[in-house]
């Protein structure tokens, strides 16, 4: 009888894959377009409002003298001239919106390290809105050496006329651009970043024709995952009478099927939203439906489940799982440990090990074959007793992990292995996941 | 009656490879002198052509202001006094072949991003054909911002006389270089790329004497693979009467010699089509060539299989295979999963998953031990949320993969080794390899 | 009995977890903040005095002409009207300090390559004290080629305002800059280099009320360790009457304990030294902590022990240790012997093998999977002989560490793995872990 | 009686690691001092001669202009006033030694690439020898496209004044410096390159007294192997009779010992004629030595061997060697199979695939981990159908080799180790190893 239905259900679960990708995939197109424009344009800013950058520095511009301060200061005006973009800067009420300056500096404060003595009011004062003609001007007469940072705000406006040749109607962006110099550290090095915060919505006023164009993927998506969420409520919940029987039923493959179906209408949901211009958060539909069509995809595993030599990758994760946790529990500690340590002594020699969490992966890439002698390396000329505890530290760390905790690593896994393999032999097991199966009826 | 026939069987072979590796390397010494002509050439055009281009940028050539795109246009006028090469513009019944410059570019359109509001019509512009002269001066003038590209085409011709050192006939080249200032994203960001596309021909006038070599070697090899060829077909599958005998008898080594050969006789011609200046397609005769070579060095363990102890390796894989094949399936899954949900989630932030394959390659690497990293570290300063869910993604699997999925991979390779060896040790396995060396007669 | 206590000496070692890794993420925040002001000083200063520096040079900033030479000696008088720092030349009795210029010269010698012929007296004159305004021009009027190194010393006196945000004071700093030009070599190549050597203290005057913060925390730290040694000793070695006894009760887990109350001890004796500004060992701190904490994260695990599926992992590495030893010592042999024969051939033409510690840190990243191709790479462009060594060099180690030794020591942990399962089968094993714990009194 | 010797000959064994390594470390650090001083004027040279170089380009050094070009060749007359180092143009019999100018170059030919015509005589005309001050400008008069190449050779001479600081004797360098601009390949590009050839001779005139060290260590590492060898023949060839015997005899650890011992004497005598100036192939003797060296550490695995317990290594690797040499032939002739393949195919296309043996270098790290991903990357943008090609390439190789081939690897290593131990178990194996220990009378 169990064999007579497998078809039917491996086929509904082959359509809905095929669905779910294709909606990601057309939702990944337009997103990648979008996160395109957005780049170029901060790339472009950069090049603009950044004298000399190179692209290559990845965001490590900074300025150590006040002539190159001075210098950046006096260069926003002529926008529109430079650029060969449909830039604008912002309008509100026929005007233009300020190129606000936001000077953050102690105020009546002298600091004479001559003498090692200082006075400082630790309130900061945030600067006032000017407009860019009279205003840059004035910046630079006050440009004081208590400054902690200025931040010069403004709005400009762009078309992504690129979806045109899609045959999308083109949005309209406002780029809110933020352009700091950080000196909150007061060692001489000032920090230079451009952002940029961007706002799409429809243009107001525009002269394409283009079909609007009803995506009848997202409803067909919706409208299946509700089918078989009702469905399954439907047939199983409504049977099992008490609270504890719904427990013990709630196991494995059939929580990980609802938690696919929810994200997998929430983000389709989202989506809508989104291409309604009602919504703009790309990220956390993308999430969603990422780990939803990555669930799916996993999903396929139990229908492979059924062919016996298939399920041998499934069957020994499950089986080494809980050996794997308390294992990794231990590994975990001593992981954790040599973390606090790296960072704490390590942290101001080298870069890696600068915050808790760059600790962490950087341990973990080197477990995994990372560049060892590039980290040994950066570590050189300091002290000969840092220099030595990072050696001692490098050398026991990757040794244990390396040697000793992926082998014994390898070796649990083995030995899961032999020991489902000879169960396979000596009789077929009636796993959870069997038993499972024959419960469920056709229409789940 | 089996022991006698080895060695010849054996010398055969290694004549075989012999004389198609030195084929194969023959040809890859003239492909790379042709290959390396090329790219220095390419790379002279991107010096001329590109201002201030630097070597380690590959291909990231981007211009940002009017004021550089117009440095750039007004270029290439007098190329010949510029550089050391023997470079002529191409000439066309005695006249110079135009400096072609597609302008393609929105023409009865407006875009006002101050307000809001475009007017956009579609079809793109071609633009036209002029000669440098008068043209690029005509450009500049009507270079508005809504142009999509501009691609300037041109036709250089020079002689590589390397080859005079080597005894060979210079080849006359001639370059169709196409310069593109590819503005289709409308960013802002123009990026700037030289193509040039090769067209090899005879020299039609020249004054060296050099002796017409004659390829042997092909000769040879062609002759042998058809010998073998025809007499591997007149003796079984003459012999041979139904077709379902004929189907069995197809197998294993059988079929692999056969595409071996077929490889190596299409390659020869192709080969002999380009020597003679007849064909130019340089890279299906590598792959043909490359492949047919790498499957008859392989053939080689065939006849290592014969001594008993040398088999291990050829017979675990084959052993293997139907495991592994199935295990890679269910890993395939999991796999595609990840693949599909990092692109989604990850690709606008990452440039190692900008595109589906790239996330494909750049996962696979991961697994294989590459820069993990740096790979943690390019997903910096995002969104919380999206910072949390690379953490997430990655140490998942990078777990899952390297240590589990691995592990059982070393656990599967294991264990059919094991078995194999039990085997061998039990009896000697009349394997199929064996029983079909024994019906094949002697000539084969 | 055992059962009724875990739970409380469980607890203990959560709450000593607990405070020493808080003390550690505190202390670890303060130092970054220190380390960091530091580091962007260092990177001021380098780009204020070494004209053209770029980050990504990482120190190997040189001179090669003399023009370049004298274009840097008269660079450092305005400082004060160059930077945005805070900075002042120190001062002594209302004096500037001098700018110290060590000349290091071969005084009466000279040296005629043409002519094959020098006259050298090696006693090295250590030049004199100059004050900036007029030691400079006579500086470069003496410059000779016989000149060793140029050393320029100046006190640079600033103040971390910083901490100001953090609710902290600000500490004063006096940086020792040290810039070195370095000709020793005098090969024409003179390293540029500038060292800063850095005083912190608490500035003499100031006006900015913060709270004398005290830092219960380590008093905490410092009582519950120091309770915790003084009970041990009390409890056990006054019971324990010969010392032969006592020898025997000191193993394992209870060295460890004490080793990490010890340090802990210590370290934090330190930090209070640090923090009233009497001390300045931040490194000795930080190693001493971070050791600390390191070994009481790794103590958890003997307590997860006690369940017993979670010692697999303490109790394979423990019974794995001496043929992990024995057999370490063995590779070291091979290790060494490839180390030396490394580092005297390939030495001089690779930068990886210039210094001995330099060759065991690239072969051990190289067996763990550093970039070989690099490696190789670098080694190109030799004489033939070097070349083929080099080839066979890496070709054997690879082979022979990555292939051989690491596959053996998988299968060591393997087996050690399986006989402790089997062990762990077939009786519960009196391990001295467990020994150790019963004897144990409940307050320990 | 066996046990009664080992002490005496390990004593030994450590005595001549002791002294040969003693050696090794000197030669090195006098070795060291020589190569990095001429590194050091290498780069100075680069950085001298090459307008704009950057030590970071790693000799891709490259001209596209006539112009850049010019400017070169004007560029090396006042050199003695530019740099900082004791540099003197060679002078032979009191006259400068010329600049000598190799203008390689087709003399009477003619090449016309718009007609696709040329004359070309293919003998190459050598060119002249001049003295700087008149030659370049003759140079540069007769300077036409034809050039194939031309090198600028001078001699420079200095003194190594840095040894003087370590209280031995400064030698004279003579630096035959050839400025090479290659232009053979036609392209436009012409690289240039700077080769210093260097000469090392002592001073003939000089005034500084430093004791003449005789190398004492040498003498004792001669004294002591030549013993050694002495004693070895005396007792062994000279006890067997028959030449069976004595090719029996020569097995194992015997041969290993009578290498080493030849590498060293054969060394130091080099070193001792480099020492005197007599001999300069610092190359041979660091090969020697060195490898010699590495022997002598993988020689007191022998003695290790003597306790049971630590041999393990030494016998599994002895025991699994014929396997793995089986099993490394069959593997080798897939991975030839993949080397031709991939010269051929991608060899054009992809930098670490353009000469064959970067590609089995190249493969060869890829097995072992290197970066992947880059791998990939820079194949990309090129005709379909070597991308694809490139991609099934790269999976199935990586695939095949690290999944498959490794696999087994350690499957044959884990498998051998196994039978050792039950080996070892069941009966202390009367190994090759103990017999001929047995054997060898005590003072060997």
């Amino acid at each position: 009888r169990a064999k007579g239905r497998k078809p039917w259900k491996l086929m509904l679960q082959i359509w809905k894959i095929v669905i779910i990708t294709a909606q990601l995939v057309l939702f990944g197109l337009s997103n990648e377009m979008m996160a395109t424009f957005k780049e170029d344009n901060l790339m472009t800013f950069e090049h603009l409002f950044l004298k000399g950058f190179k692209d290559h520095w990845q965001g490590n511009y900074a300025l150590y003298t006040k002539a190159d301060l001075y210098d950046h200061i006096y260069h926003y005006t002529n926008l529109q001239n430079l650029t060969l973009e449909n830039l604008a800067y912002g309008k509100i009420d026929g005007k233009y919106t300020p190129l606000s300056v936001c000077q953050l500096l102690y105020k009546n404060s002298t600091v004479d390290p001559e003498r090692d003595s200082f006075y400082i009011d630790p309130h900061i004062d945030e600067g006032t809105e000017i407009r860019p003609a009279e205003g840059l001007v004035f910046l630079c007469r006050t440009f004081r050496t208590l400054l902690v940072s200025v931040n010069i705000n403004f709005t400009l406006k762009t078309i992504n006329l690129q979806t045109v040749r899609h045959h999308e109607l083109p949005d309209c962006y406002g780029f809110h651009i933020k352009i700091i110099f950080d000196n909150c550290a007061h060692s001489g090095k000032i920090k230079v970043g451009v952002k940029n915060d961007v706002q799409i919505h429809e243009c107001k006023d525009y002269n394409v024709k283009a079909s609007g164009k009803i995506d009848y993927l997202v409803l067909i998506v919706l409208f299946s995952c509700i089918q078989e969420f009702k469905i399954f409520f439907q047939t199983h919940f409504n049977k099992l009478v008490t609270w504890s029987e719904r427990m013990e039923f709630v196991n494995g493959w059939c929580i990980f099927i609802n938690i696919s179906d929810t994200l997998t209408i929430t983000g389709s949901v989202i989506k809508i939203g989104i291409q309604t211009k009602f919504l703009t958060n790309y990220d956390v539909c993308s999430i969603l439906l990422g780990t939803a069509t990555m669930l799916v995809w996993i999903g396929v595993i139990r229908y492979l489940g059924y062919f016996k030599k298939y399920n041998i990758l499934i069957l020994t994760l499950r089986a080494a799982f809980p050996n794997v946790i308390r294992f990794c529990c231990c590994a975990a500690m001593i992981y954790l440990g040599y973390c606090f340590c790296g960072w704490i002594v390590l942290g101001p020699y080298h870069d890696k090990f600068r915050t808790f969490d760059k600790v962490t992966e950087c341990l973990f890439s080197l477990i995994n074959g990372d560049d060892m002698f590039a980290t040994f390396l950066n570590m050189r000329d300091k002290s000969y007793m840092v220099w030595l505890f990072s050696r001692i530290y490098l050398y026991t760390f990757t040794s244990l992990f390396i040697y000793m905790v992926l082998s014994l690593f390898i070796a649990l896994i083995t030995d899961t292995y032999e020991t489902i393999k000879h169960h396979q032999k000596d009789s077929e097991p009636a796993t959870l996941l069997h038993a499972f199966i024959e419960e469920v009826p056709e229409s789940a």
